[in-house]
């Protein structure tokens, strides 16, 4: 359950309890897709970097080693060793984005498997199921999350044909977002059915409900008040982040945000730079994910509170300093930028754990700074100092 | 300096006091090839591994990032963050089984970079200055590790054929021992120069001698004794482990280690599975280093004290013990059999840092009774019961 502890501006100081215990909100959750962090990072060295909330995904859990053994296993905490709240994804997204020949339909998605190709159906109650059986502390709603076929459209191109691809955009938009209200209204029903049966891993398993709508702020409004009806436990605002230019995704948000129940969690999927966040945080967000911190770590690219720093630079082969001169986390408490460049030259994994585990810090560390602002009414000037100084290149 | 503090039949239990402190014998040095030990394994895991002195190889960290560069950082103590001891090899055998077109002369190797194939030069006073360069607490003298020619001889040979193999790798032996002899006084000499000198890291690094002379019994035992007129700090048995047959290692090690002198510590280069580590032990060595328990495991071959496992096996799908029930390694306290062979299947890079942790403290474990063992005189039932049992195939 969300509470509202205060307010500077839009933006907001929670907390959200659950069974697995209570997070402190603005929170960013940490990616463990397969039931791991990629980099080597384990569940033990997650309580040492601040990481409040685990976030799994149903789609490659399903596929491997798949939610039925999962369930044996006991369910998701119990199989990684995490007793604090996880966060399962609807899998919508990876059947979006990865899967083959998907085909929808009102029952759900037909899609092949990235793994083997095989046929695989996924619909409201299938997606409920697997996050059932996954034991999860939030589970998502199956949505789908339309392609940004406004990219479609070319500077060069005539109104026309622009004016065409908008319409088709619109209409197809607006055909999805119904659709996903209506598998919302099954997704709540199969849950309740699922946390009342006896062999249920978590029978208070919570259920958020997701906003879509594409870059059309009618229908993102008409629909988050669609299912702003169905109180669910939170909600979030997904199909951002998706490829639209930043400016298009806050307006999104300057437009729905508002309209988002008070009372309730809001989480923005898949979203993204230390100066996003901040910038979400000041539209009124208070939950969020992203690869960004790990996938970057892996390829040397590390968040600083000066700038992002590329550890491979010739310039960092003697340099004795840590990562992040003005961090404490494990690997700049004990490992210089020398070290870590050599890590990275000679191909070392111990590279990838070292700077993942930096910058999964780092992005916890942020989100508790901006708590810290928000408490003490300095997000404003936080978010003056860092939104755009998190975003440029540190000067070496 | 090694202090023997007991002895059970030729097993000898002892402790060898180093700058870096001391560490009990018989030991298991952990293999970090190019400043870490593979898998993504950090010198902080280490400490909770039972890992008494690590291994690092002067040839790799030559190439990469150079000593120079080491030695501007303080040394490979400071760059690692690890303040126990450290074992440099010479560089001789990585030159003689990983570089390109060399050339052996009197004066020492001419060879071409696996990494870059640049001409690189390295004779005794190069990898003393190296292995001055990073600082190690005990350097390796620089010597030929002699192919095992002996491995061209095939059962259809004729005899005259076989003789005549037999007698050109005697041959070849022999001069190369009377210049590993050579280079040894090279190295000595080059190694009291360096660690005289005021900018010098570490200026107490030790200098251990290798004992070669391939599988012929005689070329052993009088290079042996010809090395042991130097008065090392220490004497390896070095160009075993490279192809021969187990008992041929047995054989050779029964004939030259009684030999060695009993007052200095005696280390196995290489060497090898736990069986072969016990019945070293059992012949009279006290020092080990070997890849396996590191490589091993990042092919999810996991070591355990009812044999051999495979951790990818179907079997151990939905297993929810650890590897080994009987081990209390971090992973093993903290991950199940299922858990692990899922993160392997799904090419996790956790699944390759938990399985190293594991056999790295198997490994360091194993050493650990074995010198309980000695001190209580029980090392001959404990070599009955595991010498086999721990190569042995796990009965799932």
């Amino acid at each position: 359950m969300y509470t509202l502890i205060k307010k500077e501006g839009k933006a907001r100081r929670g907390q959200f309890e659950t069974v697995h215990g209570t997070f402190q909100t603005p929170c960013f959750m940490n990616v463990g897709t397969a039931a791991a962090i990629k980099g080597g990072i384990s569940s033990l060295d997650l309580v040492n970097l601040k990481c409040q909330v685990e976030l799994c995904n149903t789609y490659h859990l399903h596929l491997r080693p798949t939610d039925k053994v999962i369930k044996e296993m006991g369910g998701l905490h119990k199989f990684m060793n995490w007793d604090k709240p996880i966060l399962t994804d609807s899998g919508g997204f990876q059947v979006f984005s990865l899967a083959k020949l998907r085909k929808i339909k009102e029952e759900g998605v037909y899609f092949n498997s990235h793994v083997d190709g095989r046929r695989i159906f996924m619909g409201p109650e299938e997606s409920m199921q697997i996050q059932s059986n996954l034991g999860s502390t939030i589970a998502m709603a199956f949505d789908e999350c339309v392609d940004n076929h406004m990219a479609q459209i070319t500077p060069d191109m005539d109104e026309q044909t622009k004016n065409r691809i908008i319409r088709k955009a619109y209409e197809y938009s607006k055909n999805s977002c119904e659709r996903t209200t209506r598998w919302l209204y099954r997704c709540r029903e199969e849950m309740a059915r699922l946390n009342a049966l006896p062999d249920t891993i978590n029978k208070h398993q919570l259920l958020f409900g997701i906003n879509q709508g594409s870059v059309f702020e009618d229908l993102r409004l008409r629909h988050m008040e669609e299912i702003a009806k169905l109180d669910m436990d939170g909600y979030a605002v997904g199909g951002l982040a998706v490829g639209e230019p930043t400016e298009e995704m806050y307006r999104i948000l300057d437009a729905v945000v508002p309209v988002m129940p008070e009372k309730k969690i809001r989480y923005l999927m898949g979203v993204g730079t230390p100066s996003n966040i901040i910038e979400a945080v000041a539209r009124g967000i208070d939950l969020f994910d992203c690869v960004m911190p790990s996938r970057n770590a892996r390829h040397a690219t590390i968040f600083t509170w000066n700038g992002i720093m590329h550890a491979t630079n010739k310039c960092y082969e003697t340099d004795s300093r840590p990562l992040d001169p003005e961090c404490d986390c494990p690997t700049c408490r004990n490992f210089s930028r020398a070290y870590i460049r050599h890590l990275f030259k000679a191909d070392e994994q111990l590279a990838g754990r070292l700077a993942v585990a930096h910058n999964l810090y780092f992005y916890n560390t942020l989100m508790e700074k901006i708590r810290d602002a928000i408490d003490n009414d300095e997000f404003d000037s936080f978010r003056a100092k860092y939104s755009g100084l998190l975003a440029s290149k540190l000067e070496d």
